[in-house]
C-alpha cells in the first residue's frame, strides 16, 4: 500500500470513522500511523474520546497511532494572514491597505476554504517523513484537483512575467544609463520567487499524490451518493489518480424473518433496495467494494470502532521504500 | 408569502421533494408557480416524470405549475464563453489567446460552479415576472453569499480605476498637445461598463433577496445536517437575509409496539435517537419547524408528492403588490 491512503466522499456518509477504522489497522500491524481528520462536525477527538489539535498527538491506548485534526476556518484566516504578511514586504507600503482590502475579498469568495485547506495538507504530506502511513478523512474534490494542473499554467506565466521584467530592466538601463540594482532585483525579485515556491508546491502535490498515494471513497447505498462516487472517481481519473476501492457504509440491517409490522415492513423494503444498490454499485464501478458495513445507531467509538475495523478488506502492509 | 421561495440545505436532504410538494400547494392554491431545479441528481423531471429543460414548461396534469431545470456544468461552459465573447471585443486580437487560457484557468477553480450557477439564478429572477411565485430547490450558500457583498467592493474598485484612467487621459492630452478621442473613449469605456454592470447584477440579487425573498432549511434528523443547517442560519443573516423555517425530512418511522427482534430494535432505538434530535433542533433554532416529514423507501412521486405536500405548514398566499 501506498503511503498516503486518503479516504474521500460526500459529507456524513462516515470518512472520519472508516479512516480512523483504518489507521487503528495499520498501526496494529506495526506501522507509525498518522491520522489526519479535517472534518469540525465528526471529528476523531470523538472518536478517540480525546482532544486532537493542530499538531500530532499519539492516540491513548493505540501504539503507533497518531492523530491530528486541521480546522479548514481557521486555516482560511491562517491563510489570509500569511498571504497579507508575504504581500506587505513586497509591495510600497502606500498600496498595502489596497492590497489587504483585496485579499480579503478573495478569501470570502467560493473555493477559498477548499483552496486552504488543499494547502495545509500538502504541508501536511510534507512534513510527515517520520510515519510509515498518514490517513487523510478527506480526498481532494473536483474543484481542488484542478489546481494540480496549476503549475504548467504557472510555468509560462513566470516565464512571461520574467521577460517582461527583463525588458524593463533593459530599457531601464538604456535610459538612466545604467542601473546595476535593477539587475540585481530582478535576480531575487520576491514576488517571481513566490510564484516559483508556489509552483514547486503544487507540483510536489502532484507527482505525490501520483506516485505515492492510493485513494479510496466512502459512500452510502443512496442515489445520490452513487452518483457523486462516480463524479469522484473521474476528477480522480482526470487529475491521473486512481481510486482503489470502495467502502459502502450504513447499510440498513435486515429485519429477522419472523418480524412483521410497520417497522419490519418498512426496514424490509429498505434493506432490499439498498441491496439492489449494492449490485448496481458492483455492476457500475471497476473498482472492487473493500467493505460492506451495516449502519449502527450508537456513535461509533471503542468496540464499535473495532468491530469497524474488522470489517475492512485494506491492505495495511508498509509503502514500497522511495525510488532513488 | 414573498415572491421568491428557496429551499436550502446540503445535498441528498430532500430539496428537490419539498420544493415540488411547495410549488404544487402554490399552483393549486390558484398562483402561478414557476419551480426551479438545480439539482443534477434528484431531479424535478423525476418527481414528474416529465422532462424539463433550461425554459419554463408546463407542468402536465398540474394547472398554474411550470418547471425549468438548470444544469449548472452547461452553465459553467456558457458562463466561460459569453466572458470570452465579451472580452474579445474589448482587449486587442494580439492578447485574445492569452486571455482565453485565463479564463479557462479561472474556470477550473474551486467556486466556479457556484458562481455560475449564481448568476444564472439571478437570471431567472430577473425575467420571472410572468410568475407570481418562483420556488428554488438551492438555496445561495456561503461562498455565494458572501458575492452579495461585491457591489460595495466593486463600487469603490471601478471609481478608483475610473480616476486613473481620467489621469491618463489627462497626461496623454498634456504631452500629446490634445486627442479629443481618448476623452470620448473614456466616457465609453468597455470594460468600465462591463464592471457597472456586474455591479449592478449583484446589487439587484442583494435588493431582490433581501425585499422579495423567503428561505426555509431542509434537513434531516443527523447531527451533521443539524451543524450545517446552524451555518446556514449564520450566513444566510450575516448576508442580511432571515430564515423562515425548518423542513425536517427522512425522519426514521417508530416500529408498532408489539413489533420485536433485530429490525425493530434497530429502527426503535433510531427512532428514539431522532425524537432527539427533533427536540435538539426544536430547541436550539429561533426558525419554527414547519413540517416534519416520515421517510419514504419509494421514489417520490404521484400520490407520496401529494401526501408530502399536505404535510407542509407553509403560507401559499400570493406576495404583496411591489412597493413603488
Amino acid at each position: 500500500m501506498n503511503r498516503f491512503v486518503f479516504f474521500g466522499g460526500k459529507g456524513g456518509v462516515g470518512k472520519t470513522t472508516v479512516s480512523a477504522a483504518y489507521g487503528l489497522n495499520c498501526a496494529r500491524a506495526g506501522l507509525e500511523t498518522l491520522l489526519v481528520s479535517t472534518d469540525p462536525a465528526h471529528s476523531t477527538s470523538d472518536v478517540f474520546d480525546q482532544q486532537f489539535g493542530d499538531e500530532p498527538t499519539a492516540v491513548s491506548g493505540h501504539d503507533g497511532l497518531w492523530a491530528m485534526e486541521i480546522d479548514p476556518e481557521a486555516e482560511i484566516d491562517r491563510h489570509m494572514r500569511e498571504i497579507k504578511a508575504t504581500m506587505s514586504d513586497q509591495v510600497s507600503p502606500a498600496i498595502v491597505n489596497e492590497i489587504d482590502r483585496q485579499i480579503e475579498l478573495a478569501h470570502r469568495t467560493p473555493g477559498a476554504y477548499e483552496a486552504a485547506l488543499f494547502d495545509r495538507l500538502i504541508d501536511v504530506m510534507r512534513s510527515s517523513e517520520d510515519y510509515d502511513r498518514v490517513v487523510f478523512d478527506t480526498s481532494p474534490t473536483g474543484g481542488t484537483l484542478r489546481l494540480l494542473s496549476l503549475p504548467e499554467f504557472l510555468e509560462s506565466w513566470v516565464e512571461r512575467l520574467r521577460e517582461k521584467r527583463a525588458e524593463s530592466v533593459d530599457l531601464f538601463e538604456k535610459a538612466a544609463i545604467g542601473d546595476k540594482e535593477a539587475r540585481a532585483k530582478l535576480a531575487d525579485d520576491p514576488i517571481l520567487a513566490r510564484l516559483a515556491e508556489r509552483k514547486e508546491q503544487f507540483a510536489f502535490a502532484g507527482e505525490t499524490l501520483r506516485e505515492d498515494a492510493a485513494f479510496f471513497l466512502v459512500l452510502n447505498p443512496d442515489e445520490l451518493s452513487i452518483e457523486e462516487s462516480h463524479r469522484a472517481v473521474d476528477d480522480l481519473e482526470s487529475a491521473g489518480l486512481s481510486v482503489g476501492g470502495l467502502v459502502v457504509n450504513k447499510v440498513a440491517p435486515e429485519p429477522d424473518p419472523e418480524e412483521s409490522g410497520t417497522g419490519a415492513t418498512f426496514l424490509r423494503e429498505r434493506h432490499r433496495t439498498e441491496r439492489d444498490r449494492l449490485d448496481r454499485i458492483e455492476r457500475e464501478f471497476d473498482q472492487p467494494i473493500v467493505a460492506v458495513i451495516e449502519q449502527r445507531v450508537a456513535e461509533i467509538k471503542g468496540g464499535l470502532l473495532d468491530e469497524i475495523a474488522a470489517e475492512l478488506d485494506i491492505d495495511v502492509t508498509a509503502a514500497p521504500p522511495e525510488q532513488g
